[in-house]
């Protein structure tokens, strides 16, 4: 059972503006939809205002354009989403993980694990490697010799990190995450590829969280680097000696190619690629499922998406690309023709 | 070895009409071109009727439509494709795990595992979970606190459930499969991304199939949920409240974003996106590598795919993607002047 | 710390034309930039002479177009590329693991592990499975009943290899790859998918890379198939009864769909899809992100990428590929139009 808050130790905690009774109880965070009476519920866009109507909410957290629109007890935010994002961990604080080696756990010789770090059962801890205070290695983990993590980190069941890896503090990896595989080295030598050893590593810096079955190679020299703070969802691929510049937010499935340079802040969609040696500057959005083929110099949104449509329709239509060059040389003819026709009935003219 | 059934036997345990020897055994099921005497193989589309000719089976699954286009001892069913995939299952069980927990494994406080039930080598079983009958739990996989597995589950080596998941009976999920995972929920809060905690489940329903390394994140809130006979084939990511209807089959690496509600019945191809808060109605089937940016409402099939071609091809042509607008532009342009060209040209014979 | 070769040393190992010391001792392998005095580095690409200028390197490997490009000792070679790779893996030995199985390993019935293989620790090998010379599988690995490994072999941690799976020499597969699992076989049955048993297998030759959390099916009746010296990178998924052709080289997240054959010397960029069912030539390359959904007869490269651009002007464009017919047909319009007044415009003048 969640402990309860009154919406006054909400607002001293967080900030914002208390309207209505400061001292109802709330014990967890819902959908206004869903919410009962010792829930907190919030409103992140105007647009939805008309849900307030119907919520069974004890308390609603909404933005100064929406203090009025209800009646219930609630707090006015800047930025009401954050808010809630904070309410809810309040409320939600994640399990303590008992610290100490579960005894089917392995530590190699010469690991240095802090008093405070929990290491779950059959995780498997390489020689020399550090875990930081109060960080938590789930259950089948394994961390490579000499690896290095970071003070609270998380680590879900069945992560792998290879050996000499640097990794910052607050890691969150989720489930069948690897980090420090080998990049995809080939060479050709005389119709046999041959291996390239990956000997950088993977530079992991603060507040990073990595998701499900995320992979991120480690360098074939230099270092593969993720800056502080980026944020990155499940299934994406990262290659070596990529660097992911701070904050940056990645959506599922993407991938970025071997030596790209993405920069702070970016947002890239889902299923997205990022080709290999080109750089993307500071606040570039990529869309959902688009290649990004050429280096982007400039902040802003970027997309490559082909409409989809009734299947007839789209067989009808794509046909054409293969020869949309033609298509435009006929136009040009066309206009070639019409106005030397133009000139032609000019002269008739006069 | 396989143990062997005679024709009759297999058409009295899944209907259909014997023609020829009803006596003939049939040890294993095969393809036409490999199958031998002991061996019955199928025929689903009539288009490969000339393979009859060829085969050494000792028995063949067909249609009404092909039913006399052999003199081999066959089935004749409705459902070929159906049948042949029933055959293969009597012929093929899957091997019997021994009941109980290998000591190896590692049980927590409460958890409850049926006494038919099969929990293998360095599996672990968080606390308050529960095992349904014979239910098998691979190596490796690690099940969390408080999730509930139905009965007759297998999941093979290397799966993980995250804690306070509800999954129904009959669950076949493949290794590293990670279900129940964060979400990806992050607000911008001054510069940086604080995590939204994900305090929603994921429920699945009876007769789900999960391929290797695919992902289900657990809700932000609500839940995530797979309804009943869902078959999810590998590298799928699957985000958090997202809904698939019942009987709904995905292809390898397609991607469903946040709050997606997929109908039932639907097919989705290898590859395919359907972003975020959108709504596909039943029976809606997408190609391989399409995106759906948008809501579908009408039963059908959709695609967006660009046709491939020889690079120097594709070149010449993609290149005029961007600026398509401006030859519709000149298009236009181009029929007006031709229309008051005309006019002009009548106005001149008059 | 490494070991130093001289550079007559290497010369004499791995070929090539020496000039200026051949005394100078070699440590370690870094980039241009990087490299220090008892470094070598190399040039690959005459387009980035000009960083020979800056190089702190104690030698370099160029070839015979930048011979005299520099007067560091050097290495003139035919293929700078490649004798990189190898001076790489001289520098670099893949650290030795220690023949013997860990305690904590699980060893099933019948099983043969040869005395100089290593088994580390939680990894779990089934009844009857082959583990060959001085193969090393890693930390909760799991090698399926009757699966034969051959000699060489390195597995990183908690890859799965299902049971009756054959696989060649020197196998590296890094964590989270999934070999053997089951092909998405489903038959509709009145109203309800039904499994069809995957009793195939996957069988790989020898040299072959798999890169981390990539997935293959076995195959559903006859075997998927992966030709000596494949190189995978991670994230790919290969669908049953696949075969991929000897050394072809495929980049992350990149899809092969059921029954899709593969040819030799192929490359296959990131995130390709190619669907099922058809075949590719030898030699053909295939661009990120492009859909295949014929065969290919044909060698050369072949690519269907949709240009990025500002999302303002990817909506004015993108729009259009709803009316692609309509604009052609008014095109072929146009032309009919201007054909007809041409004529008329010329009647006129005579």
């Amino acid at each position: 059972m969640n402990i309860s808050y009154r919406l006054a130790d909400i607002a001293a905690q967080f900030g914002g503006r208390v309207l209505g009774d400061a001292g109802v109880l709330i014990a967890q965070i819902a959908t206004l939809e869903k919410a009962q009476s010792n829930h907190i519920s919030f409103l992140t866009n105007s647009k939805y205002r008309a849900q307030l109507a119907g919520t069974r909410a004890g308390a609603v957290i909404l933005g100064e354009a929406d203090a009025e629109a209800t009646d219930l007890p609630r707090i006015v935010s800047d930025n009401p989403y954050a808010y809630f994002a904070k309410v809810s961990a309040l409320l939600n604080p994640l399990p303590e993980a008992k610290p100490g080696v579960h005894p089917s756990a392995i530590v190699g010789t010469g690991a240095q694990i802090a008093p405070t770090a929990s290491i779950a059962a059959t995780a498997v801890i390489g020689d020399g490697a550090t875990i930081g205070a109060h960080s938590v290695i789930g259950e089948g983990c394994c961390i490579g010799a000499n690896t290095v993590i970071g003070n609270h980190a998380r680590l879900y069941p069945r992560v792998v990190v290879y050996h000499g890896c640097i990794i910052g503090d607050n890691l969150i990896a989720h489930s069948g995450a690897v980090i420090g595989s080998d990049g995809f080295g080939i060479a050709m030598d005389d119709g046999r590829w041959i291996k390239i050893p990956q000997i950088g590593r993977v530079v992991i810096g603060n507040d990073v969280e990595i998701g499900a079955n995320t992979t991120i190679d480690r360098g074939a020299l230099n270092d593969t680097v993720i800056e502080d703070g980026v944020k990155l969802d499940n299934q994406i691929q990262v290659a070596h000696n990529v660097r992911i510049g701070a904050h940056t937010a990645i959506a599922g499935c993407a991938g970025i190619a071997g030596s790209a340079v993405i920069g702070r802040y970016c947002m890239i969609g889902g299923g997205a690629r990022i080709l290999g040696h080109l750089e993307l500057a500071d606040h570039v959005e990529i869309a959902a499922h688009t290649l990004v083929g050429k280096s982007i110099r400039e902040a802003g949104s970027y997309a490559a998406i082909f409409p989809f449509s009734k299947i007839d329709d789209w067989r009808k239509n794509a046909v054409h690309l293969r020869h949309l060059d033609d298509l435009a040389k006929r136009i040009k003819t066309l206009e070639q023709e019409l106005k030397s026709l133009n000139s032609e009935s000019l002269k008739g003219q006069n």
